[in-house]
């Protein structure tokens, strides 16, 4: 039922440049803070006999609660210089099966052929270690912060990003958290370490009668923070799947100096072929980010 | 070198229907609300040696100034029930010539044609009644305020709209207001009403050398707020080719119930492609309206 976003083991060259693609910038960032509240109001105008005030029910309701146009402001942080302008990355779709460490094995092999071909940073799917379903994630589930045996899919990506210096967005894995279990992507840097963990926010429910019902919440908790990382590649942000859905998350890693956003998925093939290209795309042009 | 967007006189369904795509929404409103500032930290763990915090250098800064997550918080507005839930909209391109009558008759015939195939709401593009030019645009500056005379490009939309019984999105001529020159989108009621006047917020300056150099702040002034209006189709907010690109802008109009965004454009022919289709279907699907 659900298929990888990304291809297999497609490396493909990233060119990071940050300028506008033009001269102009939106101009809401000081333009708003300068002048009092937006108007929704149309000025008076002396010939304007038809020109009637709109909504006038509820605007200072929304003058006091609502403000977006403040969503970014003051401007965002100068962008941090990338620690690279130009490298590989390896996108490694894999086949799961109900055998964890056969999909470990397997996902260790994508990752160093990934590696052997010049990527710098590798990405693996959403949910690699165990099969997509709620009777799976409990089962299937690490204790990453206990790690060691007690996350042997973890231990995979820490030995061989060290080994193979290279940066790892491991896509995700079931992690049990007490009782909890989460959906969670963890990144790990050229030596090894455990530099960021995100537990998936925005968790996939969905019900159309005849085509897809999927309740992700029935056994996983939603995570509640964002999940911004420096690595040897540059600053990353990290969303799961239903997470590029929002925009809001695009914009706060953008916002916070991000040069990239990294959503490893695994969307079904219902809602995901009319959202993944158009989204990930957009998030891009819109935040200027790779 | 400019290319309107629209396609001539097509005609479309509109269905309106504004539940979210998935059972599950952003959680950012009320977990954001409920809980301390945003942490980028991930938490201290038993057993993660290298489990480093990141972006301490300014992340009190960052808690004080950034809040985008804020930025539809609390939970956007019920959604006003749409008058209509199914009409058709008529997209009218048309070519431009230097001799204005001819283009203001010329619109009006395209108008007149989108309306009796059935449109209940008919769109112009950006500045339809002369060419795209900065020598152009104060020489076909009209007093939009003053009216009459002094403005036949919006006397005629104001007289067919009313005699058609259509709202008409009047793409956007040159205003001049004083010693300014705005760029400027006239909404119309079915009886004739002008409703609201969206000045083109985002100036598009650019230059790609080789490519395209156009710099639309020599002539025109920006305009200032966003422009949102009820009209007998439903609410809609408004944006001016460039405008699209600023996803703010959406979030607002969405935020205060818009059902439909409209974006008259008159895209440059090098950027445009790039942006035109994925733009306008993202802000659809990320704000939930047509």
């Amino acid at each position: 039922m659900k298929a990888a976003l990304s291809s297999l083991l497609t490396s493909k060259s990233l060119s990071l440049h940050h300028s506008p693609s033009s001269l102009s910038r939106s101009i809401f960032h000081s333009k708003f803070l300068s002048t009092p509240p937006i108007s929704l109001y149309p000025k008076h105008h002396a010939n304007s006999t038809n020109f009637s005030r709109i909504h006038t029910a509820f605007a200072p309701i929304m003058a006091a609660s609502y403000k977006p146009e403040q969503a970014r402001a003051p401007p965002a942080l100068p962008l941090p210089t990338p620690p690279l302008t130009k490298f590989k990355i390896g996108l490694c779709q894999i086949s799961v099966t109900p055998d964890k460490p056969r999909n470990i094995a397997h996902a260790r092999k994508a990752i160093e052929e990934a590696a052997s071909k010049g990527a710098q940073l590798v990405l693996l799917p959403e949910i690699w270690n165990s099969p997509y379903s709620n009777d799976c994630f409990p089962v299937y589930a690490e204790d990453i912060d206990a790690g060691g045996d007690a996350s042997p899919s973890t231990a995979m990506l820490s030995e061989v990003s060290r080994l193979l210096k290279i940066t790892i967005v491991g896509g995700s894995i079931p992690e049990r958290s007490g009782d909890r279990v989460y959906n969670t992507c963890c990144v790990f840097g050229t030596n090894g370490e455990l530099k960021a963990k995100h537990r998936k926010v925005h968790l996939f429910d969905i019900d159309i009668p005849g085509k897809i019902t999927f309740i992700e919440s029935k056994t996983l908790t939603a995570g509640e923070t964002p999940t911004i990382v420096d690595t040897d590649v540059g600053r990353i942000g990290i969303g799961i799947c239903y997470d590029l859905r929002f925009q809001e998350l695009a914009m706060i890693y953008a916002a916070r100096g991000a040069h990239l956003l990294c959503y490893p998925g695994a969307f079904n093939m219902t809602t995901g072929p009319l959202h993944w290209e158009l989204l990930q795309r957009a998030r891009a042009a819109d935040n200027q980010v790779c």
